[in-house]
């Protein structure tokens, strides 16, 4: 049982990513994770390992009839997010939940609604807005420092886990797409995706998600969960410099390149644009080792005593299903560019 | 001149790509470079240092009136492709041109029509095509080392050349473009295509292009003039086996992964799809050293004295621009699925 | 309290390494960590965290009065591990400490005397022995994969952690000198080394490493606390293939080259020697991802059950000694070659 | 023949260097190349095809007897160079001559002195002088960036050109000894070298070589002829800053780590040295796309006019020799420390 200034938490699902978070939560000095329930036998097995001070359950249901439970970490699979959300804020509980919020835009919109309407915090893991990475990105485009951006592209690939209940746009370019609403603050105009089934009976497995936005911004993701090359790589080019954020190099991960072309008025080569190239210093910004869970707990813990908005609040997790709803339209029309909508 | 047994060749057009073609066909022992046209005097020095034996004029009129001429390497602008290589089989010479073949379809078609027309040679300088990489991924192919081909994703990007007549489609999205043609010997079903001007007054510098086939392969092109990473790399994916090929991997362009899925009949875990993963070894197959334009050189004299076709022919050319102005037609739309036209 | 069946075990000291070495213990069925004892207050707490069911101590001396306890991991600061290691067995405890055994050969020898004499067992935590890499090498070696061996190349650098009682040698090249003793079984001729202190009043930081051995096999190691590459690689040169060994390389950490040269009687060229070159295939093969310190903790509960000889043995412990001390020995004369002595 | 204005120039030897020491001499507007010598039929004919205007000849001796030659390109095997350099000499003519100058040190020595008895230019083609990348380190030594030099060490590997009169200290670690000569302008204190022959009736491939310096600094040099990785990289560290050159990484092949470690007072963790570690951003200068051979035949022609000492002057070639010796020295003595001679 928690102390009077701790916060009491439970968390539902103990799967591979549940041992994270709930990892984090018990990290957090302000947490007190006591209640952990998930319907594998083998996953209470190591709950009750891990955790040894906390109640392991098999039925989350328990968690809601709990009052003194405070907060409620959500892990299970996508499609009951929404549903588990709402039980979870009705008996007045804080709520932190794996993505995506729910699987359809009412659905997270109704979630996110109801969490304001209790006074409830809601935060939704976008693990990614949390990164030391994402952070330097936010300021750096703040700052000016790549100018008028002109592209974002991302590359997710490698061997991931085929998930059942959610496809590739949900489970692995919704992580693009938060980053975007966090880095742009701004909805696309069109989003035009292709999403392919390449194993029959199994759900779509690669998308390509092109999204353009008014001032002629483009985005483009490429995520696949079948992959011979593992890649975790974002290149944001501006009219000044450009900036390449690869996960995978560990010490190195952001790379600010004061590189890019120059108009020129002199005469011409046939054939040629009159442009002169500019290849010049590369940066290497010292990023610091913050894992991403311990300050998205933090912030968890922060909102929850202030009342203050989380970074990856139910709104903007609204606003990600919304263009995640617009890539699943499109590609279900073959490509064709779809709006956002409602 | 060159002796009876050798082949008078002559190159108009003398810029940076020009540079290396010419040097190719003067390392050929049975073509004899006599003639290199440029309008600018900068080049036609550059031409005469480097190939002291050959005429150097500016006006590339001169080789179709030279009846010593048996052909012609053509580098000129794209715009002016289809009415050189017009003029040069008119006037009865063999035809090597660098891509593309024309601006248009019908351009190229016409100009495919009348070299089948006077029965002279007619080679689109598909360099790729050449390159012991696209020879391997070929075999690899018709051997089903990969199983049922299900994505083909390429890369290419880096700080490229701005050119002024074409866009980055038609420049270098359609080396991928080519190389599809070859390897997979059939027509796309869709096209879909985003191209972004990034700069005013600039051609486009971007492109996504996403072409759809019959049996379910998803090929996916992405093309940068304006980015920090110089990237070359195509990773094709089989149901039984992936392949990646970087061509920035000097020495192991190529890697084939004995990696994937399996379908399992097992007990669920929630909420993920019921497959097992195999990461199982890599190999590096040996390439060889060839140069890709010395190979094509080889091609064209092999055609000009057999009469047989090239590997990079003029219908293949065709071909290729079909499937570019489908890409175009897309782009101009917004994105929307486009079919391939005559 | 461990029951009948399982092996109760202590651990002293729990910095960082420590912490690896519990969790693994800890993961262990046939292990109970009853016992952790760390001089340093916060240690202490992040042990209590971690292992709540464990007893937590300041003083390491309560183990050795405890007859509960069957065996303990030794984490302390190398000058320590000697003493401690012969309280333990005496004590009549089964040991696994991690490197080095002891700071003289002398300590180190009486250490694993003390063991064999009581019939107690003693691991010394080599823990790349126990790495799927090792084991690969090891096996492709008698397989006689790369011919007769010429070269073992080690490089080990990065910004390490300064140590205060032992310097570079001691700390990192002691990974391939543990290394070299399980793969060629073979104490070297002659040990040459050269070791800098790059800082007034620090251990020596970097030392470069020459073994030779009788049948002309050469080994180097290079190892770095100051560099700013983090590097880990490994290569191993026969006459028939080559290896390379990068564990940075996550999923590809080995490669088999089938490179070499190949004599020929051939014609010379002038100044150039009668051999031809080969660029063969390269292999990378699938390792599986084993966790080192898992299988070392279950070769120390299978030696304690059966009274085997664990892989990394104090007896081997003491030949890896033998060689640091002719390595300190070559460093103290300015690099001139030294034996190994007893 | 050659205008007035301009140097006549010839080459002995055109090999596979030879070929790209010609390409530049040709491209250089001051030089004539007007006489080119190989002993080999198949050379002579590359080198008529390449240098149509050039006379082509089998005896090298006939550059001695043409006074119309200002100047020679000594470009043969190494055991003929300080020969061939007398003979040039003495004709009058200026040389530039591949490395090493010559087989011993005493022939470097006598080729310098009779160079600057006869008032001719002598430049060693120790080519990495004149790269961008050794420019920019001698400056960042200059300016004091990196802080008091700690270490310098380099890796040179790859499937190499086994020679048959030089082995690979002579001819691939002679690289670093040159660039140590150009940076650091001091004589090490001692050097300490391995180097093993791997195969029966072949030269040494491998070699280890270690110099010491008085103020402490330490060089160590890593060169292979047999290895499966072409790895060209130095790492230069300084109590501020360090730095890493990698020639493999092209458009980044220099950067600086603004990383290290800094000593504390504070309170001591058992076992580690007092201090913190510095991982701060990363540094990548831009630095031009200078062909080093370019640089060179300028630096020649500038001092044949001039008068002027070149950057790779006779003098740093005989200190090149004489570190090589003492090299070669030490692997006689199975790598104890040796002493620079005379």
């Amino acid at each position: 049982m928690a102390a009077p200034e701790t916060i009491s938490i439970a968390q539902i699902g103990y799967g591979y990513w549940g041992t994270n978070l709930a990892r984090n939560a018990a990290a957090n000095p302000s947490l007190s994770l006591d209640l952990i329930c998930d319907v594998s036998a083998e996953n209470r097995a190591r709950a009750a390992a891990a955790h040894p001070t906390a109640r392991i359950l098999a039925d989350g249901a328990e968690v809601f009839a709990d009052a003194t439970i405070d907060a409620v970490i959500v892990v299970t699979p996508a499609s009951t997010h929404a549903e588990i959300c709402r039980r979870a804020i009705e008996a007045g509980k804080h709520v932190l939940v794996t993505k995506p919020l729910a699987t359809t835009v009412a659905d997270a919109a109704a979630v996110a609604a109801l969490a304001a309407q209790h006074g409830r915090t809601l935060l939704i893991d976008h693990t990614f807005l949390y990164t030391p990475a994402v952070a330097f990105l936010k300021q750096a485009l703040a700052r000016g420092d790549l100018g008028k951006p002109l592209y974002y592209d991302s590359v997710r690939t490698g061997l991931g886990i085929f998930k059942s209940d959610v496809n590739i746009v949900d489970d692995l370019a919704i992580h693009d797409i938060a980053i975007l609403e966090h880095l742009f603050e701004e909805l696309p105009a069109t989003v035009s995706a292709t999403a392919a089934a390449s194993f029959n009976g199994l759900r779509e497995s690669l998308a390509y998600i092109t999204l353009t936005y008014r001032d002629g911004l483009v985005a483009h993701l490429a995520a696949h969960w079948l992959s011979p090359l593992k890649q975790r790589q974002v290149v944001i080019a501006g009219d000044a410099r450009m900036l390449a954020w690869d996960d995978s190099r560990v010490g190195e991960r952001i790379r600010i390149f004061d590189s890019g072309i120059t108009r020129t008025e002199s005469a011409v080569v046939p054939g040629r644009a009159d442009v002169t190239y500019r290849n010049g210093e590369v940066t290497v910004p010292a990023l610091g080792d913050t894992e991403a869970l311990a300050a998205e707990m933090a912030d968890f813990v922060a909102c929850i005593r202030t009342g203050s908005t989380p970074r990856a609040s139910g709104q903007s997790g609204v606003r990600v299903m919304q263009i995640v709803a617009a890539a699943h339209r499109s590609a279900a029309q073959g490509g064709a560019p779809a709006a956002i909508e409602g």
